[in-house]
C-alpha cells in the first residue's frame, strides 16, 4: 500500500515535470512569435522612417525640417543603440536573448533527465525489493532472519532513492518558480523600458509637429516645386513676398491640444509625479 | 512667351499633386501594413494572456493569484475598454480611422478633381485665345480693332481661369499641409495613449511579480500536482506544515532593481517629476 503512494506520488511529479514542460514550450512558441511580430512592426516604423525623409525632401522648407525631424524621432523609439552611449541591443534582440532563450531550454527537456535517471534507479530498487520480499516469503524458517534483513536493506535503499527524487524534483520546482518570474520580470523590464522611450520620443515628436507654421510655408508660394522641375520656380508667379510681420496663426494648436487632453485623462507624463 | 511659363507652372502645379498622391499612397500602405502588424502584435498578446491564465491553474496558490495578475494586466496594455468608462475604440481601430482612412482619401484622387476640371476649362479657354490671335493676324485693317478687342477678352479670361486653378492648387497645398500635420499628430496621439498605458500597466504588473513569494510556494509542498492527479495530494509526503513565522526572502528583488536601474537611466517614470 505504501509503494502504491509512493508510485502515485512519482506519477505526480513526473505530470509536474511534464505540465511545465508543455507551459513553457507553449509560452516559448508564443514568445517567439510576439518577438517576430514585434520585429515586423519595426521594420515598418523603419520603412515609414525612410519614405518620411524622401517626402520631407520634395516639400517647402519649415515642412521638410518638420518631417525630418519627426523622421528622426521616430527611428529612436525602435533603435536604442542611437540614444545610448554604449552599443546595447535592441528591443528584439533583448526579447529573444532573455525571454525565448531561457523558455526554449525548458523544451529541451534538459532539466527533466536528472529526474529520469534518479527514477529509473528507484524502479530498478523497487523490483529488487519485490524480488526479496517473494524471497523472504518463501523461505525456511532458519534463513527468515537473513531474508528479512535483506528486505529491509533493501527497503531502505529504495526510501533513500525515493528521497532523492523528492529533493530533485523540488529542486526542479524551485528553480522553476525562480525562471518563470525571471523570466516575465525579463520581459516586463524590456517592454517597459520600449514603452518608457516611446512616450519620451513621441511627447518629443508630438510638440514637434505641433509647432510646424503651415502658414510660413504658404506664404513663400503655396508649394515648393517637385525636385525634377526646380528650374520652373513658383514664385515667379506669386506677387506677395514672405512677410516677416504676419502673425503665426496655429488655429489647430488648440483644437489639438483639446483633443490630446481628451484621450489621455488618466496616462499622462504628469500622473507620475505622485507615482 | 508668356503663355509657355504659365503652362509651366501648371505642370508645376500637376506634379505637386501628384507628388502629394504618390506620397500620401505610400503613406497610406505603410500605415496600413503598420497597423495589421499592430493589430498582429495585439492578437499574440491575447493568447498569452490566455495562456498565462491556463498556466496559473495549474499552479500553487502564490504563483497561481500572481500569474492571474499578470495576465490581467497584459490585457489591459491592448484593451482600453476596459480602463475606460465609457467604450472607446482600440488602438488599431483608432489608427484605421484617423491615420490610414484620411490617408485613402489622397489615393483616390478626390482633390485632383477640381483642379482638373477648371485645367480643362483654362485649355478650352487658350485654344480660343490663339484661334482669335490668328483672325486677328489675318484680319483687313477695317476689321483689325474688334479682332483686337476679341483676343483682349479671351486673354482676360483665361488669366482669370489661370488665376483660379492659382487659387484651387492653394487651397489644395493648404489642405495637405493641414491634412498631413494632423493626420501625423492623431498617430503620435494614439501612439503616445498606448504607450503610456502600456507603461503604466507593465509597471504594475512588475511591482505584482516582483513580490511573488516563491518560498510560501515551496513550503505548501514544493508543487501543485497537476489537476487531472487533484485526488492524490502531494502534502501527504511532506512533513513541514505552511509556516506563517518564515520571514518572506525575496534576494531578487534587489538584483532586478539594480538591473532596472541600468536598463532606465534616462527614461524611468521619475523623470516626469521635472518634465
Amino acid at each position: 500500500c505504501r509503494r502504491r503512494l509512493l508510485n502515485g506520488q512519482v506519477r505526480i511529479m513526473e505530470n509536474t515535470v511534464a505540465n511545465a514542460e508543455k507551459y513553457f514550450g507553449q509560452f516559448c512558441t508564443l514568445m517567439a512569435a510576439y518577438t517576430r511580430k514585434t520585429a515586423k512592426l519595426r521594420d515598418k516604423s523603419d520603412l515609414l522612417v525612410k519614405q518620411l525623409i524622401d517626402y520631407a525632401n520634395t516639400e517647402n522648407p519649415e515642412l521638410r525640417s518638420t518631417m525630418k525631424s519627426f523622421a528622426e524621432e521616430l527611428a529612436k523609439v525602435q533603435d536604442y543603440r542611437q540614444a545610448e552611449v554604449r552599443s546595447c541591443p535592441d528591443r528584439v534582440e533583448r526579447l529573444e536573448t532573455k525571454v525565448v532563450e531561457p523558455l526554449k531550454r525548458y523544451g529541451t527537456q534538459f532539466k527533466q533527465t536528472q529526474i529520469k535517471r534518479v527514477n529509473k534507479v528507484r524502479n530498478n530498487e523497487i523490483k529488487q525489493l519485490e524480488k526479496l520480499e517473494r524471497l523472504r516469503q518463501k523461505s525456511p524458517s532458519d534463513r527468515h532472519t537473513i531474508a528479512e534483513s535483506n528486505v529491509h536493506k533493501a527497503s531502505i535503499d529504495a526510501s533513500r532513492t525515493t528521497q532523492q527524487l523528492e529533493e530533485t524534483i523540488d529542486e526542479f520546482q524551485k528553480q522553476k518558480l525562480k525562471d518563470i518570474q525571471k523570466i516575465f520580470l525579463d520581459f516586463v523590464t524590456i517592454e517597459m523600458v520600449f514603452h518608457a522611450k516611446a512616450l519620451e520620443v513621441y511627447s518629443s515628436a508630438f510638440q514637434n509637429l505641433d509647432s510646424y507654421d503651415l502658414e510660413r510655408d504658404m506664404e513663400v508660394g503655396g508649394f515648393e516645386p517637385h525636385r525634377s522641375t526646380e528650374t520652373l520656380v513658383w514664385p515667379l508667379i506669386k506677387s506677395t513676398p514672405p512677410r516677416e510681420d504676419v502673425p503665426r496663426i496655429k488655429p489647430m494648436q488648440r483644437q489639438l491640444r483639446v483633443h490630446i487632453a481628451e484621450g489621455l485623462p488618466r496616462v499622462w507624463p504628469g500622473q507620475y509625479r505622485d507615482g
